[in-house]
């Protein structure tokens, strides 16, 4: 059941020596069964589970899955092999040989010698139906079940492989990984939407607060890499974040996974947007190339034009506008917002929206924010009279904001002053320790991966591309 | 301040041209800088942090380390660069041309031509103390600041690296990476220590409860891997797990690591143990090829003794033996017990030392554990009168339990019945539903992330191998 490589070396040993009955015949993963060029009859031993049954006189027709690839193999067997267990969504082991295929379908099929049953499934409870395309709305009532589906499979293997992706993009680059805590003190920024971590009623500890503090679920593991790019110079993290927002909208989890870094010695905007740039572009050419069948089930059922709206994004350079030229372009707009485009207040959905279709639908930087509208720890532009910091944020066209990132205030006295201002100055001490000693220009970026997910696949809601959604008045298992 | 093959590739450029003065002069992370063969004056900038200021007479020597790697560039400046400001711990940016050294100590140095301190550190206040060794304890104390010292930067460096090999070794042998959740409304084993969820009370949600239920953090991802196991055959997860342990010991957290990996189509123990064995060696095996420095020190200060341990780990098979078999091994040791061994009662700590010392320190695998002692979701070896189930435990020399993982009870009525006596059923009607459609043999493991990285490291406090420790009374930053 182990690595392709070990797989290939058994199957070479198999097939080397001739092996009509399926005698330490190799286990081979259905990917690896598919991808045997010039097939001649090796002895091979497949598992899975049945995804479709077609019994005709005197064959019968099998594909079975292991979940390794989107494709299925298929399983010609003699007729009599048939039996009312051999269902849809059975488990099966089958030994057989591999031989060429007659069809153009596909290129290998399983001559089975050996049919097993290993685990019934009934129809009739199974709320996966054969041969019915479910909407994504119906599988989510059965996170345990709606993985064994096309569509999820497809999703959760592309989330594989873009998490894969992004760890090579940031370790070829020379990025340290770090760990940031998921439970802090630090109740970053005074934002309200936090959850908060106490020991369950059930047991008894000591002292009230288990950590002699309050202590609260992440929003972001920003604060923590500043620390750690004061030491490795780049650093990444890839974790879960929290929100306890009361949304059901389909942009929004309570419980979702941020890609953040943090990099020191950078002294402007233009250097991050770049890493940013790369970062997408990279990560899902990766994509693209390791997992195209799935990507493009995707850009086949559930966005169809999605496959040439992503290659209008890929070919081209991400855009840059000013938060104050994204304002006068809003208020040129022909189109009547619900909200009133005014300079000094935060951008609407309504308003992302029409500045990536005014952009000709390729993603666009917004860069320097009203200082009133951001937190404590963005660079201050010091542009009077109007008051800008050096924030950043990606809009991409369908999903909105993907990445957020600014230059952090790293001069010690200006940071001081905002802290003050806030009245955070004690509780973020060791925060102002940050740039008491050897401080240098840094900046980072989060992005949303869940985001980044529907962005490339053109999953419209978020709760379908997270093997477990969390939000308001649902956690199921 | 990108990509290694972005900045050499700079590098080629800037050194085919004649370039006197630096200009457009590459920036270079000190680890490239230190690989470059044949220096022969190129121009670079290099960015970083004081770690030595040596002024002779007329010549001036830095020791530059930007967290790229355990080794610093030595800097050779006049000595009329000299200045108070150029002080251990503050942040700088040489400009020169990179020269091979004249010293045997290193490859390359940089011929200073522009020395700018870019934030000072003041000594008096850094905690960090040029030239001293602080103990670990100490350093605890500055969880901001002690990612500076060599230490610390080897060892974060090193579960970078350690991180980044078990993603591969995983991706290499077909495994599917599953994000499992951290919040969660299934108490896993009606476990005591669970941290509870709830929004802040700082916020206002409708319900009570957020998600209509109680939420919990993770104590484990393996009943949401087997869930995708049934999908994918071949799963893995490598996140944050909570307990609410009141133990400030050296091997526990409150806030830990652990990578699990599900198999299905597993019928043995066997099967699992060497994927266990394989995952510890490959893992280990990358990380003393990829950070061999960052290693060394860690065996050359820490733990002295610890590679030849390690050695011997990793060139001798794991053993096997059975509970029963360790229960007789420590009845008949002539070393006196604080606890009595005896079949049917838990392995305590001073019980797993012995066993694997009298193994002559190779890591052992304990097989087959009394039922009694396990939760319900383990597979019945049926054995009676002993009645074990298919447990396995790999002891390690110096921390002990390092996995813990099972065959899991697959078939639907035997599982049924080991939930109603638990009075679980209800609760986990979901988890039968994957025994009642398409089940099929199956297993896993979790390996505890820090204690892996003490055992091959030597460390002896779990504390110091994980960036921002969490434990009773302690939730710094």
């Amino acid at each position: 059941m182990l690595g392709a490589r070990r797989l290939l070396g058994a199957l070479r040993l198999c097939s080397s020596v001739s092996c009509p009955r399926p005698r330490a015949s190799a286990k081979l993963r259905v990917r690896d069964a598919l991808g045997v060029q010039d097939a001649s009859g090796e002895c091979v031993t497949v598992q899975g589970w049945v995804r479709s049954v077609r019994s005709q006189k005197e064959v019968l027709f099998l594909h079975i899955n292991d979940g390794s690839s989107l494709e299925s193999l298929q399983v010609v067997a003699d007729a009599s092999f048939d039996s009312r267990e051999l269902a849809f969504g059975s488990s099966v082991q089958v030994q057989g040989q591999l031989i060429k295929s007659p069809s153009k379908r596909q290129n290998v099929e399983l001559k089975a010698e050996k049919i097993e049953v290993i685990g019934n499934c009934e129809a009739k409870e199974f709320p996966i139906k054969y041969k019915e395309r479910h909407p994504l709305e119906y599988l989510r009532q059965y996170p345990h079940l709606r993985c064994r589906t096309n569509t999820l499979g497809s999703i959760l293997r592309v989330r594989s492989e873009a998490t894969a992706a992004i760890h090579s993009y940031f370790k070829d680059n020379g990025f340290v990984h770090i760990h940031t805590p998921v439970i802090t003190s630090n109740d970053c920024e005074g934002a309200g939407e936090l959850f908060q971590v106490e020991p369950s009623r059930k047991i008894k500890v000591p002292e009230e607060n288990f950590f002699n503090v309050p202590a609260f679920l992440t929003v972001s593991g920003q604060l923590h890499l500043e620390v750690m790019s004061g030491a490795f110079t780049q650093v990444f993290t890839f974790g879960p974040t929290f929100r306890a927002e009361n949304s059901q909208s389909r942009r929004h989890l309570a419980e979702f996974y941020m890609v953040e870094a943090e990099i020191s010695f950078v002294e402007s905007l233009q250097d991050l947007m770049q890493v940013m740039e790369e970062l997408f572009k990279a990560t899902t050419e990766m994509v693209l190339s390791n997992c195209p069948e799935d990507v493009a089930l995707c850009h086949k059922f559930i966005a169809p034009g999605q496959k040439d709206r992503l290659e209008h994004m890929l070919k081209n350079n991400f855009l840059i506008i000013s938060y104050t030229e994204a304002v006068e372009i809003l208020k040129q707009a022909s189109q009547n917002f619900s909200f009133t485009p005014k300079w000094g207040v935060d951008l609407q959905t309504e308003h992302e929206k029409y500045l990536v279709k005014h952009c000709g639908n390729i993603p666009v930087f917004v860069i320097n924010y009203p200082l009133a509208l951001k937190p404590f720890y963005m660079r201050d532009n010091e542009d009077a009279p109007q008051h800008t910091v050096a924030a950043v944020d990606l809009l991409v066209p369908g999903v909105g904001e993907l990445f957020g990132g600014s230059l952090r205030e790293e001069r010690y006295h200006v940071l001081e002053q905002q802290l003050s201002r806030s009245g955070l100055k004690k509780a973020y001490q060791w925060y102002l320790d940050l740039r008491q000693f050897g401080t240098v220009p840094h900046g980072g970026f989060g992005m949303g991966f869940e985001r980044y997910l529907q962005c490339i696949l053109g999953v419209d809601n978020i709760k379908d591309v997270i093997p477990f959604p969390r939000f308001t008045h649902s956690c199921l298992l």
